[in-house]
């Protein structure tokens, strides 16, 4: 990766805003912009006129670490804690007015830095003026979330295989997440949601204890993260043959999702991708079940900017990478959603996540041997 | 869970701190005083002189959840923003002096909050007011954290069977989340660490894709989550027969571990236990490998107050659980961690971890069927 490319686009940034320095505290961020993938860090930028430094503050349990993964910043490891002795590179370095992450930094610690600069430096917030800079990725981010997408879709095969009648939604969960160790798979890069029966109308149903019933949806929606950067994607199955009202449900989704994909392109607003999902599903009469929003940048994070929601007037710019994922939920009953990570290209986009939308229905009883 | 009581008690420290009101935002300490487990949620906090009145504000995505879990609190859920509706209730109900949870909460939204208040009610930092009141567990508690404990330490046996030369250090950590999710855990409670051969040497050296090699320390560290409380544990095998230097450092950990042990009690400073420990690695020679304090608070979260640290003054309370876990990291050979929960009581203290901390060493080869 190239930080130090990075480092100069946020160095421009930090010039529009009138920042002469920035205090980087969240570790994403921290990453991004130097390679470091510890627990705890800090990375302070003072940008001059044409100047750039940057100087990355650890302490002891990452004098190894630091050295091999931290690339243009100086790394400073000592006795004092990290955070103060990045504020004495700042006040040593003339930074006047120093950015910081007013969304991530706690007050009790923005209290502290004041005390710590006791004027001589101003404090401004700066939030998302990295986030920003993370939207579009470069093509070597790119390469790596086309590794993680394949990976993610990869365990697919493993929760088909897991699904039957009488399983936890958790042991379908831990068999994915064991095959995803296996693959090479850093961690999930969210709690696996495996959500069976009338389980599936809870948008957020993460895996629980509950066994899986012997008819009904599965939805399925994970993540994998490898080498820094996230997949995320949803498949929803049935468990037995699906009747009608269910068939319909879910080939409403499957158009909408297919609709909110093919808006995607360079220069379209987020909300019309939202609202080319949505209005097929208010034609096929199900608009009040789909109770979220259609997706959600993702790269070091699950969840970045931008938003495709309702009403959002940002644009879709080349190496974004979004997540499309209508869906409709009716409790009680079951939901369904269909989730890919598409790529935003020059020309178009470009489909991350390979696994087919067609509707799977599985088998209700286990065929595997116990 | 009596969330009342704990609502009460804590009302009568607010009223020590000069509070009328508490918003807290932190989703452990929300769970703790109200039941609420979901992803978001406020719960505002009135205390007057003798009366006590909480709102619990959420979204759509939890108006199932928050009824079948909320008590002690009105739930209000509106289309508006869950933190809004908080507020105004607080604008509403008098409150004059407001504690919010400075260490959790951003600066953007505490000068979210600044504005929303126009000075009407005034924002007072309010650190550390509820976790000091987790720190002691109730009866309740200890019997779900004595279960988390022993459902963690069923894990051992699957790490026992899965390590073997070559077997990548991240599918024995899978290996075991799969068995703890059959279970019944709800998730792991902090990334699982295996650390094998010289990557054992490092005290955070969370499951990699690095294959175990044939001989060398193995240090497992991990923890489940069940029914919201935390275990945490660690045991060190050996892989293939310790030559005589490790199995002095091995020796060196476990007296100091025992004899930290030996001074938990009620009443005595948190920082003479680690001195126990930390004297016998003094005697062994072994002082200067031990490079992080001996425990920490565990509880509804994996780290909690108290610290076991040097110097520290702080008193241990009976119903305070606490880890107690020296280690020796010798870079570029390996090291050594023995962990155990333990519990302080009237009269001592109660180990909560059952598995044995003897030396186990391994067979290098793999014996399990491929």
């Amino acid at each position: 990766m190239n930080y130090l490319a990075r480092q100069k686009k946020l160095a421009d940034r930090m010039r529009l805003f009138g920042l002469d320095g920035m205090l980087v505290t969240h570790l994403p961020n921290v990453r991004y912009l130097c390679g470091f993938t510890g627990s705890s860090g800090y990375l302070a930028i003072r940008a001059g006129a044409s100047s750039l430094k940057a100087v990355f503050c650890s302490d002891g349990r990452y004098v190894v670490q630091a050295k091999e993964e931290v690339e243009g910043a100086k790394i400073v490891i000592s006795r004092k804690p990290a955070l103060l002795e990045a504020c004495q590179w700042v006040t040593r370095s003339g930074i006047r007015v120093l950015g910081f992450e007013a969304e991530h930094l706690s007050y009790e610690i923005y209290r502290h830095l004041v005390r710590t600069f006791r004027g001589h430096t101003r404090l401004k917030p700066a939030t998302g003026l990295i986030e920003q800079l993370r939207t579009t990725k470069d093509p070597e981010e790119i390469e790596q979330m086309r590794a993680a997408a394949l990976l993610g879709a990869s365990l697919f095969p493993t929760a088909l295989a897991t699904i039957a009648a009488g399983v936890p939604e958790a042991v379908v969960a831990g068999e994915m997440e064991l095959q995803a160790r296996r693959a090479g798979a850093e961690k999930m890069s969210f709690g696996t949601i495996v959500a069976a029966g009338v389980r599936s109308a809870l948008p957020h149903g993460t895996a629980s204890s509950h066994a899986i019933p012997d008819s009904g949806f599965v939805i399925l929606d994970y993540g994998v993260i490898l080498a820094g950067y996230c997949s995320d994607m949803t498949r929803t199955v049935h468990l037995g043959r699906a009747p009608a009202a269910r068939r319909r449900m879910y080939k409403a989704v499957l158009e909408a999702q297919l609709a909110s994909v093919a808006a995607v392109g360079p220069g379209v607003e987020t909300g019309a991708v939202d609202k080319a999902g949505r209005q097929v599903l208010k034609k096929a009469g199900f608009e009040a079940y789909f109770t979220h929003s259609t997706g959600h940048g993702v790269g070091m994070e699950v969840h970045e900017p931008p938003r495709l929601a309702r009403g959002q007037k940002q644009k879709l710019e080349p190496g974004m990478v979004v997540t499309v994922e209508p869906g409709i939920y009716i409790p009680g009953q079951g939901g369904v959603r269909i989730e890919d990570m598409v790529l935003v290209t020059e020309t178009g986009k470009e489909i991350l996540t390979p696994t087919s939308r067609d509707l799977i229905e599985l088998e209700p009883e286990s065929l595997r041997p116990s």
